[in-house]
């Protein structure tokens, strides 16, 4: 007897049809025995009606509101599916984040999990329920709704997982693993049966929507075992993430494991900046306690003593951060110019291999310019290559550089 | 500066657009210097849209998991209310039942309040803030979510105006305030300046949809100063609810203040019981258990040492009670049949005036008989008559009962 924690997004319970699926697969490991905790989305698009509709009555709506409506989509879907096992005649209770409770900071619409009362969910367990939790939600101290942002519920998921001690976490999505790159863009991509947990961070950060960033931290922290399976086929064992080096790393393994790829960033460039010391604080302190998160950043000293320094952040919040350092920043920092792009896109080369193997960059910069690609900006880590291209040119670049580095092969 | 509660219901909400108009009441509210509280209900066809989700799943949906799910429908009426108001620059803040927190008992889809804890609205009033409540909705001493049942969000609104002593409680609807009947069955109906809490009472249970029963009785039992009025219409002062008998019952007041009328009750028949003592209990008891609201009953012995008994529930309700007394009551008593109806309707004459009038029901019987309607039951308290008829009659009785007892003048 296992303890699984299995989490299904918004395409896997779009509607009362998949649900039963759902509830379906649930029973398969109940009858093997299995005690099971089933994490759920809002049915797909139905957290975008609720955003759009808050939106109708305020442009930026107020973030503490937003969470409160936004929230609705997952306490609906966990009551269809409780209720959807208990048509197969298996005992099943629903709980939202408010109610298991699942704590959160107060930092609403992207909040962070600080810890999950477990002990209510091991009774019911206990008590041969299926319980089934709404994801991508908890409440702060003060018992204000909270949601955890776009992609949350992988997060619950886990989270979960590792409060519950769980033996696996499965995360059930509309594809069956993870890909080299995603195939409607590389019909030739190819699902890779394992991945070490590094790679997973830079393809889900750098936007292989199969898993959230965060959800994969976790998972890593608390050595959470995390598969990622198709929801809409019953074979298949999907992609392992794995934890050690040793199981992912082999000689035999190529050196790149995927292509990923991401057009949710915009780029914020603020030019001619006098180059003193601290100027980075200054620049970026101010968007972070706005709660902004920063992902590249990229400093040049011109010679004129002054300094151009660009980062990007989710297009979302680009005239958020672009007011920001207008209103707060510039009449400190003097600047000359500061601007916002939000026609760009972010293309990675990921892949442990690269760490034992030189001219992966230059494969990858050659590609590109042999396409006639310009790269804005680039960033490296020990296990990927970023680049900022022009938003129009992401697919191509995403083709050619999967069959550049051969992926296709296994 | 007084404490107004304002409820206001499903079609007073029921697009963006009305939301920002009921903003713009209470923003005119606040502006006098008055400290408000909004009650919202769900936008009008959104609880039945997520009954039918529910329903597509589990044709009688457990009653805790699609309180869960019905009860997002205020949430996210209450997220938009807030923003209309913080649009209009009105700080305002939102709070479902669990956070308020409501506390009812755990008789889910129809859960009484048992206390409201005040303390965070009036901390928040004091603070500026206007605070928007989730009608309908509280949760259980374990922190499950309930709903009140059918226009439960009056309800929410009197017991708020009763926990804050609110100087009055204005409850908004489609209608200007209480008439003599429904405007679209009788267009001369007239609206009353005030009616009794007595006759408010009857009108509401015999369903004069205007108000919920129990908020009347709630408003009753605490004094809260109950005032219907149109979300439509800025002018107006509705119908006022009294509670002193001599406030409403002048010599000059008619005999009659309205026509009610419920097409939402089943009848259920119970043919040939032994005629012994304790058969009315072993008959309601189990359907009670099963919290079954009966309202009507009636029984009558035959004079062949059995008895007949007839009560009405809520249409939905009737083959939930009907199969409850063939499996549980019926080896029992050994009635030799058992029936259900729901193709009828009740219609009623409201008035304190009857007390010191005669004539009242023969007046009635006469005028339905004079129109060939058959009465089925027959019901009288000191201020009203009901009938059961059937249904296709309904508006015909309504129409000649409002002409017969000359409801059109003042």
């Amino acid at each position: 007897m296992a303890l699984i924690v299995q989490k299904y997004g918004g395409t896997s319970v779009a509607n009362p049809e998949r649900i039963r699926n759902v509830a379906k697969r649930v029973a398969r490991y109940k009858a093997m025995g299995h005690q099971v905790v089933v994490v759920v989305s809002a049915m797909s698009g139905e957290t975008n009606r609720l955003i759009a509709l808050a939106k109708e009555i305020m442009p930026e709506p107020d973030p503490r509101e937003l969470d409160v409506m936004v929230s609705t989509g997952e306490q609906v879907t966990i009551g269809m599916t409780a209720l959807a096992l208990m048509e197969l005649g298996i005992k099943a209770k629903s709980y939202t984040g408010t109610q298991v409770k699942i704590l959160t900071d107060d930092a609403f619409t992207k909040a962070r999990i600080l810890s999950i009362d477990e002990a209510n969910i091991k009774r019911d367990l206990n008590d041969g329920y299926v319980v089934v939790v709404a994801g991508f939600q908890g409440a702060d101290a003060n018992g204000n709704i909270t949601t955890l942002g776009r992609g949350g519920s992988d997060t619950t998921g886990v989270a979960l997982a590792a409060a519950l001690k769980a033996d696996e976490c499965q995360i059930y999505t509309d594809v069956d693993g993870v890909y080299t790159t995603d195939p409607r863009i590389v019909p030739e991509a190819r699902r890779l049966d394992k991945i070490t947990f590094e790679e997973m961070l830079e393809l889900a950060s750098q936007g292989s929507k199969v898993l959230q960033i965060r959800s994969v931290e976790f998972a890593g922290k608390y050595k959470v075992k995390l598969r990622v399976l198709s929801s809409f086929e019953d074979e298949g064992d999907g992609t392992l993430i794995t934890f050690e080096e040793n199981e992912g790393n082999n000689m035999e393994d190529p050196i790149i494991s995927g292509i990923a790829f991401n057009r949710d960033e915009a780029k914020i460039t603020v030019l001619g900046v006098p180059d003193k010391p601290g100027i980075a604080y200054q620049i970026l302190g101010p968007v972070a306690e706005a709660n902004i998160d920063v992902d590249m950043i990229i400093q040049n000293t011109g010679a004129d003593g002054t300094t151009d320094f660009t980062f990007t952040v989710h297009k979302n919040e680009m005239n958020k951060a672009l007011s920001i350092l207008r209103d707060k920043v510039q009449p400190h920092i003097h600047a000359r110019e500061i601007n916002g792009d939000d026609k760009i896109a972010k293309v990675s080369v990921v892949g442990v291999g690269m760490r034992s193997h030189v001219g992966v960059a230059s494969k990858m910069f050659r590609t590109l310019a042999e396409e006639g690609i310009n790269i804005q900006m680039i960033s490296t880590s020990e296990i990927k290559i970023a680049v900022v291209i022009e938003e129009k040119y992401m697919e191509l670049a995403v083709r050619v550089l999967h069959k550049a580095f051969e992926l296709e092969e296994a």
